[in-house]
């Protein structure tokens, strides 16, 4: 364990760099636009390649085209530190998600050549392909096929609103790598991200060590009735779908509000027929999203739901239907990760919290294959995915001094 | 007064001419897609104006594609009495809606014929222009221009999906008339139409003395509160455009549920952003349809929607806009009229109710230019607007029983 305190990122070379990197795709309302493969995406990615090799790292591009920066170690057979994040963005998205944790991650390997510091262990800075998934879903696919979740095949098939697939977008901005698309042999993850929810800020706390993330279910709800002129038909004879969908809705949320639970519930896309002002609504279909971090909780959260579905049917007199489009477990991640990233803010003298992530991460694919944490910083009004997304710059530099003495308590030891 | 019991339409007749008349444009389903100006719709106008000349009728087309089929009295001079409905269809709508109307007035001219009976007015039988509304906004287009509710360069100005005009359909199918869209003479007018609700059916009454129709506000309603993730934002922070929008869709439920009104109130159209099934809603934009025969039902419900909506958005800390698209008073149709019809169906043996309508009709815009009834028969199930639109053969019998016997009334009296 190296107790060298002189060695700390340099936030102004790192803030220059943040400035000149968002200047790509730049929005004129302060955001970025730089969804999956798009031309911008290209751009920042023949960035990242060049600054990578000014950095010295041995540039490597996968099948997916995420992007690695490799420094060697003194041990040429010892396994790898890996950290990074991604540079894709949501249309018209915000300016830190993910960037932090890829510009972040060539920060510590600045400061680590400036310092002169040779690590025993390999270390790799990674970006991602496409993690927010607004232009190829799913999300989280480079590190989703990375880790075996999905096949390649699979991936390069995904296509965008028009038609054109993941395979020939990859192909087409010349990403398509010849590397392999797969773990090598990894030591641990480490991923510094935007919190994207309110907590750091509201406690004040700049940096958090994550522990893991919710699990959740998604349902797709469809209540059936009758469209019928809204002048002629007398209220007790209506089978209004939406009056069902806003029973569900209201009891989603007193659902969430019951004592001693972390679950959050969301009905987050409603699509009404025929969705006309002087007709009863005839069908309604609807998302449930439901989260915490106890899968029990998740599970008797759907019942609870179902249960709903079916009372608010029966009221109404509405065919119903309950389909759970997905479910995924609580993902705790590995507490020797999380142990390291607490003793790295401490060595940092930097104020921290635990924390459970209510997003997914690339974190959460690589946590299938190597021992895994998240370090954290706080999201001004818990807001992003908005061009108004935003966090304090110093807030950003602490995350990043923590993510660097994580690194090298597990690239030295 | 005439006090003739002999003459009364053929069933028969009338319904070989009913089926026949809706092949045209016939679904699979069993409705009918005769939408204004439609190829259809031309094709059913040529066989109207076909039949309206075998009958002896002096056809006039008006500049809106108003189809008048005159019939003259002893008294060259006196004032019309007018009656009919349209002929234009929902997209694949039913066959009743309108249909009854215009055949069952062509029923009564034949009968007259049959009987050799010689009105002292003038008699016309009429297919309104675009009832429906569904191609060309707004509905009862023709009527309205008759009643100068509209000019004739706004509803030729009016385009469909495709950027197609009014104007220019109706010269490409030949119905862009000669005579001038303005009421002549006018004496009366009644119209014979389909409940398009469950009273008649659920009394077991085959017609109905129409009294007036129902007054209604249309509100568009804007909440707009913070999209954020559905999974790290808790409850207690959330700003859920959504949950507000379902809070007033219960709140209209109960407010119609209040004892003593006639009030009905229909959530119809619902739209959501971005409606995403893990973000938030940011922007809801809902209708409230609020209808009673009082006015001042009305204007109370609007009042009380107009606080439930403030409330919501103070308890979800949203903004909130509520912005009134139409009010239309109630319309009481004429008492003399209405009379006519309780006579009617009394000299026919027919048992009757007075009914108040919840859906508009051209009737509604006669009866700003001419004392104005309606004949209402049964619909199945209350179902209208759909290709399962049904109404039993002896009850539009029935209605035009006492369609007959309205017109003899008033135009022999």
């Amino acid at each position: 364990m190296t107790a060298d305190t002189s060695v700390t990122v340099d936030g102004d070379r790192f803030r220059d760099r943040f400035d000149a990197f968002n200047e790509i795709g730049a929005t004129e309302a302060g955001g970025v636009n730089r969804p999956a493969l798009s031309d911008a995406n290209k751009q920042a990615r023949d960035r990242l390649v060049e600054w990578f090799r000014e950095a010295g790292l041995d540039v490597r591009v996968d099948a997916m085209g995420n992007i690695f920066g490799r420094r060697e170690g003194r041990d040429p057979d010892a396994a790898t530190v890996l950290f990074g994040s991604h540079v894709d963005s949501q249309y018209n998205g915000g300016r830190y998600d993910g960037v932090v944790g890829v510009l972040g991650a060539l920060e510590v390997v600045e400061a680590l050549n400036d310092a002169g510091v040779e690590t025993d262990r390999p270390i790799e800075i990674v970006a991602w392909s496409n993690e927010e998934g607004v232009r190829f879903q799913p999300d989280m696919l480079g590190s989703g096929v990375y880790a075996a979740e999905f096949d390649l095949e699979y991936a390069y098939g995904r296509e965008d609103d028009e038609g054109r697939t993941f395979g020939e977008e990859l192909e087409r901005i010349g990403y398509r790598g010849d590397a392999p698309c797969e773990p090598g042999d990894l030591h641990c993850y480490f991923e510094l991200h935007v919190e994207q929810g309110p907590f750091l800020e509201r406690e004040g706390v700049p940096v958090a060590a994550v522990e893991g993330v919710y699990g959740f279910a998604w349902l797709n709800v469809t209540f059936e009735g009758q469209a019928n002129h809204a002048g002629p038909t007398p209220m007790t004879m209506r089978r209004d779908a939406f009056v069902g969908a806003a029973d569900v809705t209201k009891a989603v949320r007193e659902l969430t509000a019951t004592e001693g639970t972390d679950l959050v519930g969301t009905v987050g896309s409603v699509d009404v027929w025929p969705n006309a002002i002087n007709v009863i609504p005839e069908r309604v279909e609807f998302t449930v999203d439901l989260r915490s971090y106890d899968n029990a909780t998740v599970a008797a959260a759907v019942e609870r739901v179902r249960n709903e579905v079916a009372w608010a049917a029966e009221r109404e007199g509405l065919d119903h239907e309950v389909e759970e489009i997905m479910r995924i477990d609580a993902d705790p991640f590995d507490e020797g990760c999380i142990e390291t990233v607490v003793e790295a803010a401490e060595d940092a003298g930097c104020e921290y919290t635990r924390l459970v992530s209510g997003a997914g991460h690339d974190a959460n694919y690589l946590n299938t294959v190597t021992p895994t944490s998240m370090i954290f910083v706080p999201s001004v009004d818990g807001v992003s995915h908005r061009e108004s997304e935003f966090t304090e710059w110093d807030d950003v530099v602490a995350g990043t001094e923590v993510l660097l003495r994580a690194v090298r308590k597990r690239a030295e030891g």
